[in-house]
């Protein structure tokens, strides 16, 4: 558990009309801005834990970069909060068009992408690797007992990426998007083969977590909590297997249930 | 409960390895495209519910607009998802910086703003008006009674603004930051008085959320999750009572405990 993401902070605890004075853990919240070959990119606000990771994986997600080796140079200043980076192929017109809404035709697969940057990067996962009722519902639990943060502190998501069997990477973050995006930058930094792999999320499926995972590329998604629908149309159309509610031995498979088998329960 | 925040879907129900296929009720997801006097200003995601309410109060904690005359005219195409808003006095050079990093002097209180329309629209609560312990208890039990949607789809979030007796607003939405946008458009198109008011929250207390209730006036803020360190720093500065893991009859005061007085429990 990292130090710094974490603060003491003076709390007045009320049980009923008993009040008692006391130091108590808080999450850190740390405002990280991305200079893009000399440009002000974006500022996100994460907790400042495994910041090249965060930065590795906001790029890919964005369509700023493909693969780590896109990036020419990066530093990153923990004290002020900022990264520069420099990318060899900078995609055109990145500055203008990355977070406009896409409009596109009225049928077909792409209605449901709403920003440009989607359009390009989201891709079909066509992976045919299986897993079982019972794995599922271990992996939920290894997030689980890996979540030490959130029992201290209250208030932070975790993603991890693992095999059927065992989570192999798990970052937290304040915010559930960073969280996944820390896990996609140590993937991209460790070439992590994806066909056979499986992503945990501890919050809500959004089109945007979806979104996350199919350009990772992974087929299967796991969740603590509830989808919304145009998540699962996007999970739907893009051959990934979204899996919510994964609770004890309790969970909801809401697309793609051909990759899920009983047997080996 | 508004039809549209809400889609069926056929769920695969496992419960140990036994499963049965039923349909479900999912929270909906909606992209929302801002068109502020005919340039694309910004596209959020939210539940299809009270949109006005959502537009104006966005537009208010962006510093785009001060007071709801401030609009001149307002469409919505629920449809498409697409606002059109004219306002009379567009803020200068609001394109251009409304997102960018702010880079304030390295002491004071301009440190923990990071965007620079915060800085302009943030303002210091100095309302003197007390709860009691009692009273907060009571206020987040009836934003959890009110909280149907939750229960039936799991994934949203709930704000609302009342007196310390009861709540006179209630919004809903997939997004936290949503959801008190709405609330916060609501007490602006019925301008509603703020000193002697209270804002409940079902999600955390992050530094955007604590900007947002600056930015609407209110002195107390209720939370039933956790804060964040910089939510904090800025409660702390901004004068406004932050309480958070109000859960029955226990909650953590963080800031400004002189508005949280005993008697009457």
């Amino acid at each position: 558990m990292n130090e710094a993401a974490r603060k003491s902070w003076e709390i007045v605890r009320f049980d009923g009309n008993t009040s008692t004075v006391e130091n108590g853990m808080i999450t850190a919240e740390f405002p990280f801005t991305v200079m893009l070959n000399g440009q002000e990119f974006a500022t996100m606000v994460c907790s400042p834990t495994n910041l090249g990771d965060l930065l590795v994986g906001f790029l890919a997600s964005e369509g700023v970069i493909r693969f780590y080796h896109d990036i020419a140079s990066l530093s990153i200043d923990e004290t002020k909060g900022f990264a520069h980076v420099e990318v060899k192929n900078p995609p055109d017109m990145i500055q203008q068009n990355h977070s406009k809404r896409f409009i596109g035709s009225c049928c077909g697969k792409s209605r449901q992408f709403y920003f440009q940057s989607d359009v390009k990067t989201a891709k079909t996962v066509t992976s045919r690797h299986t897993i079982t009722v019972k794995q599922c519902y271990a992996l939920m639990n290894q997030l689980q007992e890996k979540s030490m943060q959130f029992k201290e502190t209250g208030g932070v998501h975790n993603a991890a990426v693992g095999t059927v069997d065992q989570i192999l990477t798990m970052r937290t973050d304040i915010g559930r998007h960073n969280a996944i995006d820390k896990v996609y930058g140590d993937i991209l930094k460790n070439r992590i083969p994806l066909k056979d792999k499986v992503i945990m999320f501890s919050g809500r499926i959004s089109s945007e977590v979806l979104l996350k995972v199919s350009k990772i590329g992974a087929g299967i998604l796991l969740s603590k909590s509830a989808p919304t629908d145009l998540a699962l149309q996007l999970a739907d159309d893009l051959g990934i297997t979204a899996i919510g509610f994964v609770r004890n031995d309790k969970m909801n498979i809401y697309t793609h249930q051909e990759r899920v088998v009983e047997a080996g329960y």
